[in-house]
């Protein structure tokens, strides 16, 4: 199990074909859990909630609201590459052992100023990417997905969730198969980041 | 120089009180954004692009935007606790050695749904935590703030960026000072966490 941050940060790829069989263990979910808490938030205000569902009639439920989801996103689009593989997620997230849906208490304010925004998500997604990071780091593969949104209200139905409780995303969580971590291709350091001032 | 995932997820706080004086190697920063480009993005378009800013004059002239729109926000406002520790980096921001301004090319449309929002953040977001855990291994502090962007405008002219670029978060680096990486307090796991089902 490797623990070196470095190693994690590179192999910590979106891995969406898990091990559907093999359960995965509570105490492994929560450890991981524990760690997004120290994760920043604007204010320290620590807004998140995370709702962790291994109940197989509540995960058959959020994976047909995911489905329908997903089929109206798709529908009529050629899925190869990434969102091939997204299907195969969405026709097995029944099968995924668990899923994590992080949310924040308070909605953000429909006319809220670009930094108000920001500061939102800013205040959600480093606590759901050190879960990521730690579940890696434990043999688990995580994908980061946000599609069941378009059916947010019936699944917060479902989980019984506050009605000031905004869904931001849902990680399937579940051990890997062999070789799953490896470090993914990206664009050189140079497309993306510059000193000083934007080249051009 | 700890490189445990744990521990780096756990004493990764917000440093606002840096060591001033002591340069940042360009080395250290771009071995970080390299590590950063790994993070997931919708689809895997790796739009984020990143302004490392080390020029005094453009860092004074980012602190001086960033003071204004500080001042603006908190006008009138008992500034204690977090706040005052921001308002002293906003004092000291341009003896920041390095201020890394985190953008997405691209910016979302006004009225795009909650997935697409979500997605957007969610695809630069883990991008930033990233870097900051790699700088907290490499005994270097930052903090997240996005007060800046209520001067958007004036710092995108500033360091040329394209119009259609969106600043997203800033993030300035610094040596810490010794002690500076605890491990912060956060609410327990049961008042952020639950299984299958929100309780109450």
């Amino acid at each position: 199990m490797s623990t070196d941050l470095d190693e994690v940060l590179a192999t910590t790829r979106a891995i969406r074909r898990l091990d559907w069989d093999r359960p995965v263990d509570r105490a492994l979910v929560d450890a991981c859990l524990r760690l997004a808490r120290y994760a920043p938030s604007g204010m320290n205000r620590q807004r998140w909630r995370f709702v962790a569902v291994d109940d197989p009639e509540l995960r058959a439920g959020i994976a047909r609201h995911y489905r329908e989801a997903f089929t109206e996103r798709y529908a009529g689009t050629t899925l190869d590459g990434i969102a091939a593989s997204a299907r195969t997620l969405a026709e097995s997230l029944h099968r995924v052992p668990v899923l994590v849906l992080a949310c924040v208490a308070g909605r953000p304010e429909p006319s809220a100023a670009p930094e108000r925004v920001s500061s939102y998500y800013g205040s959600i997604y480093p606590a759901v990417w050190s879960f990521m990071l730690a579940a890696r780091a434990r043999g688990l593969g995580t994908t980061l997905t946000t599609v069941h949104l378009a059916r947010a209200a019936a699944i917060a139905d479902l989980l019984g969730l506050p009605c000031d409780t905004a869904q931001i995303a849902l990680i399937p969580v579940g051990h890997v198969r062999p070789g799953a971590f490896t470090t993914p291709r990206r664009l050189p350091l140079e497309a993306v980041a510059a000193w000083n001032r934007w080249p051009g």
